[in-house]
């Protein structure tokens, strides 16, 4: 995962065993060194060999072949294709250049499986190039701050299926995350102390680098920017004070677009942080401004009157435009939310679709390039088939002359963190953005939904591998909130649960950002997989279609939640945290005496006694569908399919 | 756990929230700052509540107060006490200096529990102090070696229970672990490129330091010294050509004691190690020296007639003599093995006795300080309880003055790396080292053995939030070793076995350094909790005082196991690693019927129909004890409980 441009299967494997060495070949430079290095490390956890670092015994069984160079400061649209060729012999690796090399060890590092011959990898010709050449994904620094360690393993697991843009969100209303030399009362009194040096910048790059991976910082602004203000109050439009942001929404505070010193300020700004970041693109956001300092300001109103701005899309396209200028001064290019695509934007501003494919396709006409963020929010905890789905060009592909499919770069999934922090984050992005990550590399037609889990959950094992921690934390944070060395109940309710979707979660109370988020529904993964399975399965009842094995299944998970409530209710009340579960255990408990009794009634070709039970079943399980302690159990949906299966096949007996 | 040396409990409790913050005063110096700072973060780990770095709002809520400083190079025997009073409105923590201070903070992330109003600490007033000086844990990073951030992690968990030295093994017939500037082929040629660089070992020094551990290297010879002569043959007594060793054992190579050469580059390398290590202690191993190569050896054996040394012993004795004044001149006083108490040792040498608490009588009768690590060798596999019981002093007590007594320093446990790797050594050490920190910090008196076990489960998982990897990684290993991402059938089969006792894994099979451990018996912890739970239901149910839920899980775990071994049979064979355990999983389900049958019979106060049904399940069971694919079942011991209590009942009622 992803799945690669072309393979061909070979017969036999390849046996790793502790003899295993790597050879490079070709063009070397210290990177690919550091990239052997790593790949033989990843392989002794994957595998539990140890490999000596000098081990030369059989050297030449594992050949990498390097062309040649890549661009010194890494380029979109940089050739990434890599050969490999797998025999029970030999290992042949061949690329252009390293970006090829690293992304072909990736595919060996999948490849190692458990045979009863030993862990192999099996004969194989793969010849593989990225459709896409921006594959990205977005980490919000800025609302709730983000570990340095944390980043750096999740630039691994980047590496691990092949994304290639990391997009740091560096600055927010609720924290400035970077240290400003030129103006320090950023972090200073922007961040609660929480922000990351300019030696750890740096390092990140580099460590990003080694792994084929650009890194675009984004500075949020107009909008999006009250925590600059805490330190530099003439920057904003409004009279302040201003205080760091607690609350998640959208604030008013804004920059003022009418004073030349807020230009003087970013130009100073831009010029330290370009020099910082090295990559050729620069986010400057731009997302979500709603004028309303500006509407109150009568200084900013008369200024629009003078300069014939008649409305605040214009006066941010005309910020919009200053900014522009400035960064392509430094030689970057300026990359912008949606909002920054205005009538006389320069052509060479890249428009990263939040808001849909339409305005991709917009962009896309007019002559833009784009990428779409719209369908990849990884914090909606939406389904990994949602995700999956959603393809960067599809059905707009008809509209578009084909030099206008090539300005659709490719897309980012984006992790906003409203809900999330450096403990929980891995389970957030990880596994499910290992689907969307195939959607960017691997080819149009690679829809098949089952596969896709089947090795997502196999690629979430993988990455574990690669120090991504979501099992541990989850068991970890049940065991924390219970107080209970060994939770099993508490498990089993974690298993069939997960958070409300979308926007819901911030509606439901009243969160900020020093609420802890240390409750069932920071521990689960945002899709619950025993919940899919067995609606997967509920699906196959109630067409006739399910094996003995469904049947069994169905039954015995439905029995395990029933009982499961008897052992987990006397322990919820010990636990501030898990009180609020008292009820959902209750509906999970409910849910499965329905399951069991439609389960039966199916089983024996029946229908419901009267009409009435199964109204009241199905009006109970509509009840346990709504969310309940910010989470959904997903016992309910399946076993409304099992009730609705019984009616229908009750209509065709009656 | 350690159990304090005084509580007394108050009313109420004190509620953690964001608002905590804690206010040094007193003697402050940058380690009482950073341990405040880990303090708050290893509570956030602990608790999930986020705390802002420069929280003010609430400050004094958690008062520390420290009186003066601790030695600039940790002394044994310095003052460790504290004393702390929690009550619903206030912390007050005290201290004479960081020593005790660092202990206290630990103790009040020990009380931190959930509760229905919250994370909570137990209103109490502790006043503690050690009832030894010397609370030590021994790594071995020579067999294998063991990364520097697994050693980090290990000083975090040593802290968390009041360990005051970490007694680093560093040299061994395996590998050298130590970066010499004087001797670099020492590492060189030594250590397959696996050591520590001198500025690690600096830093993993400050970091213990700033835990309240000193740090003690110990440097075997003249045995065990193999890794030394590969690159420097003529400190050895033969003839070499030496290559670093991948066997496990004692190994006949031992250094040339008659060589004025071999003094005077031991001379030199004591020069720069006793300046590398700052610790007033220098341990220099002597154990295991076999002689054999001083037996062969022409030239030696004169030297030893001309010296009048009658034997080995009496050479090792004229080396360890010379060795301790060179280490002596360094200004340090030496450690070692038993073997190195000779008729005229220096009576400032310490003793550490491996053999038992004989030599440490024999020693403190003759005015030697020593220490115990007979009793808690952690590599050999036996119950938390076996070392926990066993005391520093105990019974030799009696037959010692208050003087001989008190030179009795304390204890290590020792973590011997045969069979363990940076990968699995978190739970070969953990948390049953916890109880040997209490037994070497507590009362003697402290000997509840199920106290024990409940309280060192709850610190098994406190340790998580000090980075312990303990489940996360057995996790891990089972998906690997069975490439299935959710292993619920293996994890059943893991619950119930564990790693044969004391030296028997090496007898059975061939084991090198390079041979992968990645089988079930590393994924599984030394002692099977399940396991031992079973056994004690078991015998409560034998002695007629089981109660109905005693009878309850016997019977639904019986149910598990029996049932297990069909889920997982068809997968075992999957996996080279797996295979061998399609016996062990069919020994498992044939106790487990055993044990259905005779819980049967034990309900209905019945007998076994025929004498010889018993005595063939006796028969099976034995059988069933013994280890197989490296690993003892622990379903069969608490089955034939049942077995025999069978047979009682029966004898009583025919």
């Amino acid at each position: 995962m992803p799945v690669p441009a072309s393979v061909t299967v070979g017969t036999g494997q390849y046996l790793v065993t502790g003899q295993l060495s790597v050879t490079l070949a070709g063009y070397s430079e210290p990177r690919l060194v550091r990239a052997r290095e790593r790949f033989m490390q990843t392989l002794t956890r994957e595998t539990g060999i140890p490999f000596l670092p000098d081990a030369s015994a059989n050297s030449g069984s594992f050949e990498v072949k390097t062309a040649g160079p890549s661009a010194a400061i890494q380029e979109l649209g940089e050739d990434e294709s890599y050969r490999l060729e797998v025999t029970p012999q030999a290992i042949h690796l061949t690329a252009p250049n390293p970006l090829g090399t690293m992304h072909g060890l990736q595919t060996v590092l999948q490849l190692v499986q458990i045979t009863p011959q030993g862990f192999a990898i099996p004969a194989v010709t793969i010849n593989d190039k990225p459709r896409f050449a921006w594959r990205g994904l977005m980490i919000d620094s800025g609302r709730h701050f983000i570990p340095l360690p944390v980043i750096l393993r999740n630039l691994d697991a980047m590496e691990a299926v092949k994304l290639n843009v990391f997009h740091w969100h560096l600055s927010e209303d609720q924290g400035f995350r970077v240290e400003s030399k030129v103006f320090p009362l950023l972090q200073k009194k922007g961040s609660d102390g929480l922000f990351y040096t300019q030696e750890e910048i740096k390092r990140t790059i580099e460590y990003a680098r080694d792994r084929g991976i650009r890194v675009i910082p984004e500075f949020d602004m107009p909008g999006h920017a009250m925590a600059w203000f805490v330190g530099y109050p003439n920057l904003a439009s409004g009279k302040g004070p201003y205080e760091i942001e607690r609350h998640w929404g959208v604030f008013d505070p804004a920059m003022d677009p009418t004073r030349e010193s807020t230009y003087q300020f970013l130009d100073k700004f831009f010029g330290e942080m370009t020099a910082l970041f090295p990559d050729h693109y620069f986010h400057i956001g731009g997302d979500e401004c709603n004028g309303k300092e500006w509407d109150a300001s009568p200084r900013i109103q008369a200024f629009m009157k003078e300069h014939k701005l008649k409305d605040d899309a214009a006066l941010q396209a005309y910020f919009t435009g200053r900014v522009q200028k400035l960064v392509s001064s430094r030689h970057k290019i300026v990359e912008g939310w949606d909002e920054v695509l205005q009538p006389d934007t320069p052509k060479d501003v890249v428009i990263q679709s939040w808001r849909g494919r339409d305005s991709l396709l917009d962009a896309a006409k007019r002559g833009y390039r784009g990428l779409l963020s719209n369908g990849y929010y990884i914090d909606l905890n939406q389904s990994a088939e949602q995700h999956y789905l959603v393809d960067p060009i599809g059905d707009i592909g008809d509209k578009l002359t084909a030099e206008q499919k090539a300005s659709i770069l490719g897309g980012e999934a984006t992790m906003w963190a409203e809900f999330t922090t450096g403990e929980i984050i891995d389970s957030r992005i990880w596994p499910r953005t290992a689907a969307i990550a195939e959607r960017y590399w691997s080819a149009e037609s690679v829809r098949d939904v089952e596969s896709m889990y089947r090795r997502m959950a196999i690629t979430g094992q993988k990455l574990e591998a690669y120090g991504i921690t979501n099992s541990a934390t989850s068991e970890h944070m049940l065991e924390r909130m219970s107080g209970d060395p060994n939770p099993v109940a508490l498990r089993v309710l974690a298993s069939v649960v997960q958070p409300p979707k979308e926007y819901a979660r911030g509606d439901m109370r009243d969160y900020t950002s020093q609420t802890p988020l240390n409750h069932l529904v920071d521990a689960v993964s945002p899709e619950s997989e025993t919940g899919r399975e067995f609606g997967l399965i509920c699906e196959r009842i109630a067409a006739g279609k399910a094996s003995p094995e469904d049947w069994h299944r169905a039954h015995s998970w439905l029995e395990l939640w029933r009982d499961n409530d008897a052992h987990l209710q006397p322990m919820l009340g010990r636990s501030e945290i898990t009180q609020e579960l008292i009820p959902v255990s209750a509906s999970v408990k409910q849910s499965a005496e329905i399951g069991l009794r439609a389960l039966d009634l199916l089983q024996q070709a029946q229908t419901f006694p009267t009409a009435s039970a199964q109204t009241a079943d199905l009006a109970f399980l509509a009840e346990a569908k709504k969310p309940q302690a910010v989470l959904l159990q997903m016992v309910a949906p399946g076993v409304e399919t099992l009730v609705k299966a019984e009616k229908l096949a009750g209509g065709g007996s009656q």
